[in-house]
């Protein structure tokens, strides 16, 4: 069902998304209230509102909407509002919370380049971000982790950048899976300019996703109001090295906040990029997820992609009775010896150790050879 | 207060001690009911107790418990039952849990030999254990974890066998605090072998503990015995590197059964020995701990020793509202430019601009050069 999106209200959008930074929650309050359309003709229109800064209006008057979705055309850019089929359902979580860092809200638009539809492939997807400066173990496992998402149909969601965001487009590539990049500048631009190659493919496979009008240039805020959209895209964020410092996690903390699963790969305590992730486990505000299979059974419908827990065979053995242990222990594990022998050693009676040798033998435990027993292949731990 | 315990109920728990498997819970249960000389002289005389096996009065018979006391005395290793002032309070606990491998109970005595009061030690004490076949990083770990638990005067326990049972106590001995060795054989018996340096050491530094009268040999058995003192004697347990198989694991089991604090130390997903401290802390049954202040806060009574959570420059610089941002966005990192240049940069006005570089400037973030800015000694992240 694809909801028809009046041409005048992408218009309108498509110009109010040029003269204001992504995630300013007065101009989203305001768009919110009156509807697009609306405050574009009111700043146009030079009326004020409380709040506004006063050059909007002429701001506005410069820019010709038209055109600039002319040129993105040209680049092969597409711009999605809400009520278009394309657009994302969890965006409209962040109209719920709170801003922080004074920045929130729902996105005007969405600028898009690439052969994926948005919301067909957001809605199986996990965002797998984390350092900059990342270890070879963290982008190890980040494209591990990224290729297994990939090959049980789950789109991996990134911010492009070097590192665990790399890894993970990379990783999803690997996977034959899909990958969407979400920018803090243009989809046009290249940033970081050594990830050209990459953009281009994922423009020409996948998808690159970005607020901000072709052109634009990255800044910090504007990763600040990225990261919220990486959030709100997913269902859950994997958090692959963070150090305490780390951008990835603000993206943990608008995943927090958008009540996403958010989940944490550790490593060593000695590591820095990963102090930022045991923080998040430690404080109980991510779950731990070491493979893939635990971020399948924590994102999907409760009950589906269970994932077994290894057991050793500890566990096996400690289901034995006492006896049955005792019996066990006294039986040796190269040179079978008989039953007699055996009873002597547990301090137990003949009749017993018999009985109880056959049930071990038939749990796989000892095996016998004549008349003799010995431990059935199995190392002392 | 050192309650006197009679000569015949200490002589009454060495023979019991002597003849029984550590944790056999019928005999715990009927020395729980009757005390340790009723169950003795019943069994001596070959009372019929149900349950209880028809040789224990035959061999009870052929046990000197004072030549037992005796023969350790030389060996300088006593022999502490309950109501000794050394008795250590944790112990009791395990009267009130289920048996578990049909193991459980509080011990008929200890032996221990050690110049250190087990009683005092253990109020204040964490159980350090973990997989025997550990990598450098958890030894390196887990020892540096004791040094820290050392010095904060907190008392080491662990199992004295190889990787980072070996490392937790050296790691206490190395931080100049006290470390106590409970052992699944007579606490005169070095096992392993290879640690009969470090067992002589912890003898005459430390303590050395085992339920096993002296002379007895390891069994597999014993160990897991042996891992329920461990976790009851302690406050909490920390698990560094356990896979799957580990014992540990089973000490991790106790402490948790026993209300203990259970805490566990992460380590790269791709080592298969922190696969099952990993499982413990995904299952929600451990703490995840990466440093010594972690687990002084969490053994700790509530409000002492409250770890500050490292916190990033970004944090800092998120508390900045959106203007702020702006501006500090629009100040260069190296050539100081005036207010006005900033002010264009930014797309606000110059007044608005000088204030808001005053508060940053107080803040810390922008420095003034004459009536030029620039960023204070910052890097753009």
């Amino acid at each position: 069902m694809t909801a028809v999106v009046a041409e005048e209200e992408r218009l309108a959008r498509v110009a109010l998304n040029a003269i204001a930074e992504p995630g300013d929650p007065r101009l989203g309050r305001l768009v919110a209230a009156l509807g697009a359309q609306e405050v574009y003709d009111r700043l146009r229109a030079d009326v004020d509102l409380t709040g506004m800064r006063s050059e909007a209006g002429e701001r506005l008057a410069a820019t010709d909407p038209e055109r600039i979705l002319g040129e993105a055309d040209d680049l092969g850019i597409r711009f999605l509002v809400p009520g278009d089929g394309e657009w994302p359902g969890g965006l409209d979580d962040l109209a719920t919370v709170e801003p922080v860092n004074q920045l929130s809200g729902e996105p005007l638009g969405l600028w898009v380049k690439g052969p994926l539809d948005l919301a067909a492939v957001c809605r199986r997807s996990v965002a797998v971000v984390g350092s900059r400066s990342a270890t070879t173990y963290g982008t190890s496992v980040a494209a591990d982790l990224s290729a297994h998402l990939a090959g049980e149909a789950v789109t991996v969601v990134s911010g492009a950048a070097f590192g665990i965001d790399q890894a993970a487009h990379r990783g999803a590539l690997a996977g034959g899976g899909q990958t969407v990049a979400v920018l803090a500048c243009g989809v046009d631009r290249p940033y970081p300019a050594a990830h050209r190659g990459l953009l281009e493919h994922l423009a020409e496979v996948g998808a690159v996703v970005s607020e901000l009008r072709p052109g634009c240039a990255p800044t910090r805020v504007r990763f600040l109001s990225r990261n919220r959209l990486i959030a709100a895209l997913t269902t859950g964020t994997v958090v692959v090295e963070a150090a305490v410092r780390s951008g990835a996690l603000n993206t943990a903390n608008w995943a927090a906040r958008l009540n996403r699963v958010l989940m944490g790969v550790p490593g060593p305590v000695t590591s820095a990029p990963s102090e930022g992730v045991h923080e998040l486990v430690r404080e109980g505000r991510a779950g731990l997820v070491t493979r893939g299979e635990h971020v399948m059974e924590l994102v999907s419908p409760a009950g589906r992609h269970l994932h077994r827990s290894p057991r050793g065979e500890t566990q096996g053995r400690d289901r034995l009775d006492l006896t049955e242990q005792r019996v066990l222990e006294a039986v040796p594990l190269v040179r079978a010896v008989e039953s007699s022998a055996i009873a002597r050693t547990a301090g137990l009676g003949v009749d017993t150790v018999r009985t109880t040798l056959s049930r071990l033998a038939e749990l796989g435990w000892v095996e016998s050879e004549g008349p003799r027993w010995r431990r059935a292949g199995e190392q002392l731990c």
